[in-house]
């Protein structure tokens, strides 16, 4: 049937930058691809870019790294459901040992829950190499549910995910307890190049993002999110690198900070949860493979290092789109202006 | 320079269905597109799509239709600061007057304030046409700015946007105020079909749904927010039909409400923030045109009825997706067993 | 039986400031009445009293006044829902009719829904005159449901109350719809005040309110909250004046926001969900009464003029112990000294 | 100056119940004392008490128990702060060392962190003994900020709070880290029961708390919380007890979840952040310690007994409120009925 045929849809693609990243046992220069039908993008990245360049480049610090799927599990009370996961709690070693069946690179790293009623969330979080993950948490879980199942007779499976993961969703508890890469990046500008190039003043950045940023997405009812437009980024960046591009929704939940040190802006992008990596699904496409290569994340190095460094290159790269952005909407009309001569 | 040359992603594309829909002023069954690499999702919607088909199809009902732009502005004191938002919101026919000057279709229909301290978060809401309308709430902001500022010398511009809006944000302020289109979907899957095709129960499915989507995504820490995987979905069909795929950040904020009826089970899913349009940015392309035509939002219909239309379209293709997931997730092991089979 | 007889649990009560207040139609100095058991409280709030009356007073606006009640509803499909929704919203004069059976002070002056699957939450918005409105719009509710189910004979009855209203519980509806009395309150305080009574600076009181009370709050998963104590004061104020102080869990969501202004300090405390009143539950005890009339509350006013007159003093009161707790939390030791000198 | 002489606020208080608890190391039914204004709470509460005794009474669990204070500080950027982080994790029992000298109670159990950009917040977690707390890790923390800054000097004071503890604000972290006594209480009750005393049926428990308390709390944009009017009863057994009743803010954020079991009725209530003490500030109060002795809380146990004892008192009222007051909302017009009946 001519319907289910398997085509493409092609989005706009282009390499910006380039980005200049010091930190996190990286200091290089690259052109980061960014795929996006909204292509005005290009621009405000690649200002970024210029601008962080000429302020000597974006510090990167990689504060954690894992994946998470939370099981869901029932017992007949709350009291036994405390026990089991009391036990559980205390055997880590041996859920690690029945992961390990699962696949090569899983490895349980911690474990929370909450009980609710007598619902058991049980949230495993696991280092998963290269990959992003999904799909080895997943499998990691269900060897584990059998297992667990079988130690404790008096549970009774419910859900493979019980949503306390949490994938895709906007919540509080992936920025609270880690899920994917977290990220920080810090460029200091001199007040100087911020007048010449970003057309505005460290002062003025400040006092945007409080205003903007911080209250407004707070009288928005935001959550665990202060930021212009990370979604844009991620998006543009998930897609030109092969990844599962709907993990944006906890992506963009991320802080941009900005304060006046002496006479330059201090600016930086807090990004607790990329879910990314640079094997596994959709990576195999051949300009996936290129984009991943010339970002240098198809090297030989320990698993997981190549997902991390591409976790670097994305948060670099919201940032440049944040620093540009603002600038532009501390000036009355620039950004409407800038966004009609691109589209032109 | 090489480098900047633009290029394409080619994203994965197929189209799965025949998707039914009823109500909302069509009944219609067509194949939709969805681009993703995350290809098991084709056959987790094309089950849904199969068995919501079988049970009658899908009811649509269409609740509301806005896009919001919020402007920051500041007064010398909170007392002005409500004086002069009293004082627009008795002048909406002048606004609206001014925004006519910026665009064919944009209509000013709706001003919402924040006053935080001095600051003013002044939202306002336009129909936009068939376009989702991202630029054209700018530009119309842009032209109301000079005039508010005239109008009303003591207040001062802060920003363009006060992320008040809520763009590809997770808010609060979206779902209650009103962003995009907002769609609730129905559909009534007798005992036997439930059984058949999607190996569960009614009442298996409901318990799953209060248990996960609900009680699992608030432990969480979620935010009006109750699905197993809406993200999924609205990336794939903004992808194929060329939205800005980043507002799935709030698109992804909507619940899933399941019932025992009877014997039957009652599936539906409400999706109150569906950002998208059948023109705008991203619809140039010729896979896009290919795709909303085949939709049928490519007719000669009134200003936005084609971008109404796709919505229900795009709301539907989400219903088949959780209906089929959550079906499987109630099931040991059937989860990751259909991505081993289908990933090979 | 003994054990049923009623008591009086005895809450330690002092009168703290005298506070200054100007603007929102009054301009006076009072003694607020705090209850509390965490006495060094009053200490706290008496200092902000000072300081702001030192520099000039404090300037209160109040921006809204309104109590809600959801109702919540069933409809066979969100179709009929829409329908019926639609048709209530272009009634309101016929509801109000309904209301004004019900009491001599409830007005219905707004309505606002949200329709999930087939349920409609229905956000029926009074004016309640100088009471808090709890039983008034309860009451009003009551009567209006027999109507609505007539007129609309193929919705049912779920609940009195579906939690969109929002009481007593965090939520973000009641920041972005209006609940209770919204008021800002200001104050502008010299540089040389900061430094001789607060022991502080301007820009310390600024860096501290951002880096706590903004980002801290949103890093703890914060919903629409930015203060570091509201809910003390609120209770204090509440318990003196025979509020139902239970309605301190959406009064505590609100934002402090602080400038430099030239040299000085431009210290604010918006406060969107103050739910209280001049008469009703709570109302008769002696020593309310006198505490209401030393506040001048039980003046013979126009409806709601007593109540509104309440929340002014209440939000100038939550602004003194904020300011007081900032400026010691800006510096190392001093919060525990105070303690622990008040305590013994 | 006669105002600022200390009186009393007398609050309504009555002893209600019995209530009988099962688990968690006591059997044991007990009349709770509720100090309100709300006078129609005693009589709900007194109804939910004597049907769960009939039922056989109310089966308690404590899932945890602590107490937190984030401290707020400072590095030159994220790298010096994610190597301060390390650095402090590693060493728990030196800092816990430190936390010694301040009180022979507090011990520290767990240490949690969020780094934004240069800026720390660590979440510093306390056993507290039979205390509530709040000064006892005030306390800790300002022993510990010297030693910290000493051993890290590259760090720098910003607040003895980064409101990341979170005290008395709602927020996601609480539920989340854990803060206070964490108790589910559980009740079965017979069909029957339910028809004959609660005036409805389990199904429509359960319909009701499904519609009302989880998806109308979502659509509210409610964080983490699924219930009818905690707050009431957590207000009024806090007032009675002593307690620092501005932490109902967050205490008020819990579950309520219900299932038809077989014919009977599960009703549960969860309770994660119970913060509440039978020693400290409040307690010395005649009538406070007459009803910690009724509620046999001050008795020789091993410290933190009485205070876990008093949480599960605490919840088990929660419960019975929950319980009729929900009963009652099923049923139209009952609400008002009864407090119209109650007030006269």
């Amino acid at each position: 049937m001519k319907a289910h045929k398997i085509t493409t849809a092609s989005v706009p693609m282009r390499h910006v930058g380039p980005i200049k990243v010091i930190g996190a046992d990286l200091e290089d220069e690259l052109m980061v691809p960014l795929a996006t039908y909204e292509t005005p993008l290009w621009h405000s990245v690649g200002r970024g870019a210029r601008v962080s360049k000429l302020a000597g480049g974006i510090r990167a610090t990689l504060i954690d790294d894992r994946m998470s799927r939370s099981i869901l599990l029932e017992a007949p009370d709350a009291g036994v459901a405390l026990q089991a996961v009391n036990g559980l709690k205390a055997r880590l070693p041996e859920l690690n040992a029945v992961v390990a069946e699962s696949s090569r690179f899983a490895r349980l790293i911690g474990l929370n829950s909450q009980i609710v009623a007598n619902l058991i969330y049980l949230r495993l979080e696991f280092s998963t190499g290269d990959a992003s993950g999904h799909n080895m948490v997943t499998h990691a879980a269900d060897r584990l549910f059998p297992w667990i199942l079988n130690q404790y007779p008096r549970l009774r499976y419910v859900s493979i995910s019980g949503n306390y993961c949490s994938d895709k969703k906007a919540t509080a508890v992936n920025g609270i307890l880690g899920r994917g890469k977290y990220v920080v990046t810090e460029v200091l500008i001199p007040r100087d190049l911020c007048e010449r190039r970003l057309k505005t003043t460290p002062a003025k950045m400040v006092e945007l993002n409080v205003k903007k940023n911080l209250i407004g997405t707070l009288v928005a009812g935001g959550l665990r999110s202060a930021n212009a437009h990370y979604a844009n980024m991620l998006l543009g960046f998930y897609l030109a690198t092969g990844q599962d591009a709907a993990n944006i929704v906890e992506g963009s939940q991320g802080i941009v900070h900005a304060e006046v040190r002496g006479d330059d802006l201090y600016f930086s992008a807090t990004l607790p949860n990329l879910i990314l990596g640079s094997v596994g699904n959709g990576k195999g496409l051949d300009f996936v493979e290129d984009n991943l290569r010339r970002l240098g994340c198809k090297e030989e190095r320990e698993p997981g290092d190549n997902a991390r460094r591409l976790a670097i290159w994305c948060a670099a790269t919201v940032l440049c789109g944040e620093l540009s952005l603002l600038a532009a909407q501390t000036n009355p009309g620039e950004l409407m202006e800038s966004h009609l001569k691109l589209e032109r």
